[in-house]
Parts: structure tokens; sequence; C-alpha cells
């Protein structure tokens, strides 16, 4: 399946974008995708909804709006550095072990959404990444069993201000968590639906022009390793997403580095995963 | 008011302690301390049943447990080295502005839970730190108008494992996310409660044994720089969670090192915010 929600910001609803592309409003399913319905084997129920409803439910028009397609989940952690073009590009080691960090889930945005280049922001940054979403409750689960805690992907842009990031005393989340900074989706992907998730190509066009072509086969900590991994430190929860890193191709990585201005178009994709877009804007403009 | 929460863990239910230090159920008031009743002005309902019912609401045992005294938040903010005496200790420089790491929500839990020791932790550690909860959406706020951004107040130790948050590459989360490693409480104080909160003593015992004694009038960035700070990077919202910083006297700190084994007893408390009490125990122990 693939689930999206839609509707005004705060107000969206759940759905369905069903094989043949038509979004469909999953209304009268009853729940949200949230923490509590991942965790209750939702994924099951609104299959069964599906198979019944799916043909003879109301229609969603393309002009409305998607928000993210979960709701806010209790954490958005990333890993830094995942893919080894990327990591030289930034001047930085391959690391050793994964670099982890949070971005605020109050940046959590729909997929297509304006990006709105923060106060003070001289250096917003693009991240086309693979995110994975959890499905049932994981602490210290091994490698081998890791996929069983996840409920799917979703394409993200994990927009980063490098100045906040790098140049203002200590740790990345300064530079990470500001809002809109995280358009997810369109749509979660449930497991099923990826045949392989270790060989999705993924990409970023800015204004047109290409800037991040990579694919999923070079992550350096793949993902059961990851789930496994972040399950050492902490209690993954059901709907946490956890963002695999970026390919190279960031604006940091350019010399001299490029940055977002107001009226850039940032489009994105990952293969069998959609595509999004967003436009720059600043702040209260 | 003196907010707390009582219950099993997952179904605490909402009360108060009230001057003379007697716990009630508020049950009957309708709500819980949630993001929702905070940024509907809950804590002027609540004041006003308080004042008709407070009086004859059912007492609390002394002998019940208490929870965190807010519902699960967005996020758990935390500046690091805010404290001239701690960052000395720790081997690190005085920042020139906050350090801002996360604590991941779900570490949150009751101020008398236990410990959990991580597996594979040889490094657990404590810190005694004032906690800031936001009652209303802050983002970009001035630190003149900060304070009106501020619910009250609350203890809380952030746990650490410091090979986790020093020695495994990167960012501080890793060491700072494990389950239990944020009790708070034993209750939120409304603001009015609190008449400095920049002259606060705050202590934290080992086994009896005095580890930290420090004063909020050491604050190297105080709360409402603190609070505006943030808000420059991120949106607040109603509830989060934001800890200020913890005085010298953590075991990092001792040559050698301290750090917690099964059995260890932490006392802690902050004046006019009263005291928790944690036992360390191995995991599954």
């Amino acid at each position: 399946m693939k689930l999206i929600r839609f509707g005004e910001p705060g107000q969206e609803k759940p759905g369905l974008q069903l094989p043949d592309e038509r979004r469909i409003d999953a209304s009268a399913f009853g729940e949200d995708y949230t923490e509590q319905f991942f965790a209750t084997d939702g994924l099951t129920r609104l299959q069964a909804w599906a198979d019944a409803n799916a043909a003879t439910a109301p229609e969603v028009g393309s002009e409305v709006r998607l928000g993210p397609p979960i709701t806010r989940p209790s954490k958005i952690i990333c890993i830094g550095l995942n893919y080894s073009d990327h990591a030289k590009e930034t001047g930085a080691a391959t690391p050793a072990e994964p670099i982890v960090f949070f971005k605020a889930t109050s940046s959590l945005v729909g997929p297509n959404d304006d990006l709105i280049i923060p106060k003070n922001s001289e250096k917003t940054d693009w991240e086309v990444e693979l995110a994975v979403v959890i499905g049932k409750k994981a602490t210290y689960v091994d490698e081998a069993d890791a996929l069983d805690y996840v409920a799917g992907y979703a394409l993200h842009n994990d927009y980063s201000e490098r100045a906040f990031q790098l140049e203002r005393g200590g740790q990345w989340v300064k530079g990470k968590s500001c809002d809109t900074f995280a358009p997810l989706g369109p749509f979660l992907a449930t497991k099923d639906e990826i045949a392989d998730v270790h060989n999705l190509r993924l990409w970023l066009t800015l204004n047109g022009e290409t800037k991040q072509d990579g694919n999923t086969s070079n992550l350096i900590f793949n993902v059961p390793y990851v789930v496994s991994y972040l399950s050492q430190f902490m209690s993954l929860l059901p709907g946490d997403i956890i963002s695999t890193g970026t390919p190279a191709g960031v604006g940091l990585g350019f010399k001299p580095p490029q940055y977002l201005k107001p009226g850039d178009v940032v489009e994105l994709g990952i293969d069998g995963l959609g595509v999004s877009k967003q436009v720059a804007r600043a702040l209260n403009a």
C-alpha cells in the first residue's frame, strides 16, 4: 500500500494512493496514521478496509495538498555521512560507525510545501534521503530481525542550514530543525512495495539542474544495520522516522558552495517512492 | 500550582500537589497535561477547577507511583556545558553560545522510577538540571518576552552514557537517549511558584554522598536567553522540555571518573522543585 495524508496543515485526513495512481480518501477507515495505528497492526486493518472499499472510496483531486504521510512521530533520527561520496565532498572521514543526530519533529511538513528559509540564514542546503518508518517498538533488536520492525519507506529532504549546523557551537541539531526542514512523502510505501530497498536510485534537481544522483546500493550502513544499531541506544517507537543519509551533491560540497535563495525550486525522487517539490521562500514572504 | 501525574506507566492520571503537600487526583478535571492542554491555556482552566474542587478531591497516597508531570512532549532539548564549573571539569571550553542537543522523548520516565543501565554500558553518569516547560508555541521570540512562553519548571536528571556520547562517533544524542534516562519531576511548578528561577540551589547525591551542589545563579545562559535563542532555530511547542544544563560534580569529572553500577541510589533536588530518587539496575535485572 501507499499511504497518504491530505488536506490543510494540521487537519490532514488519511488516504491511499492506488496502483493506478488515483488517490482516495480513507477517512471512512476511521483511523489516522499514528503511533497507535502502527503499534496495533493498523496496516493489516487498513489493507482489509482497502480491499473492501478502495474501488468505491471518494477520490482526492490532484490539486489537493498532501501532508506528511504519517502524523508527527516521537522522533526523526538521521544518519550522517552514510554515503562515502558525500562524506568525501564534505571533507569528513568515512565514519567507523553510524553518526546519529535528530531533527525536531516540528520541522515535518508535506512533500510539496514551501521551504521557508530561516531568518538570518545564508546557507540553507538540500539532502535527498531514503526515510524508514518504524512499524513496531524496537529495543535491542538484532540485524537479522531488524526489517520486522520496519513499516515502510518514504522520500525525505533533510534540509540543513550549514552555518547553524557547523559554525554555531557543537551539535548539528541546530541546523536541522527549522520549521519546514523535513518534507516527507508524497507517500509511505509499505515494505512489500519495494523489492530491494538497497537498490533504489535517488536524485535531486535545483531549478531543473541535477545536483544529486545516487543509489541506495552505496549506503555505508544499510537499513537493517541502522535499525539494529539505533535500537542499542534508544527505543524506536512505531511511526518513528529514520532518515538514512544523503549521497554526494549537496550545496556544501560545491566549490564554491551553493545555497538556496527565495524562488529556487527543488525537486527530488526515489525509485518507487515518488517525487516531491519544494519552492524556497523567505520567512513571512 | 504543582502539577503531578500518577499511576502505572502509560496509564498516568493528572493530579495536583497542594501547598500542604497533599497530593490529589485531578482526573475529574477531565484533561491530561498534554501539548493541547498547554496550548489552549489549560493552566487557567486547571486553576479554576482546583479553586472549586481541590479541597474535596480524592487524595493520592504517598505509595502511589508518580509519572512524569506532563505527557510525552514533542522534544526534550538540552543545553550543554551551561555552568562554567561543569565545562571546566569536562575539559571543555566555556561555550560562546549555547550548545544544543536533544534527548529522545522515549527516555522520559517518572521521578522515582529505576534507572536502567543500558546493555554494554560502563559509563552511565548523572546530571541534575533545571528543566523549563514551554507553555505556548515560541518561534523567533525576543529575550524580553521569552518568559511569557514558559509554563513552569521541573527537576530533571539528564542521565548520560559517556562512552555512547563521546566515544562512538560524533553527536551526543547517542548517549542521552536510552530508556529511563530522563526522570522528570516530582512535579511541574508553574512559573508563579518560583520567585527567582536564577537563584535556586540544585544538588545531587550518590549513595548519600554529595556529588553536585550548585546554583542556577551560575547559569552561563539564563532561561530567557535560552528560550529566545532556541526559538531562532526551531519552533518550541507547548509542553516541550528544555533542560538547562548541569553544574560541576558529574561522574565524568572525577579523577578517576565514577560511574553508576546496579544498586546505586541517586537522589537530587532543586529549591522549590522537590526531590527525586532513582535506583540503578541492570537491564532485565
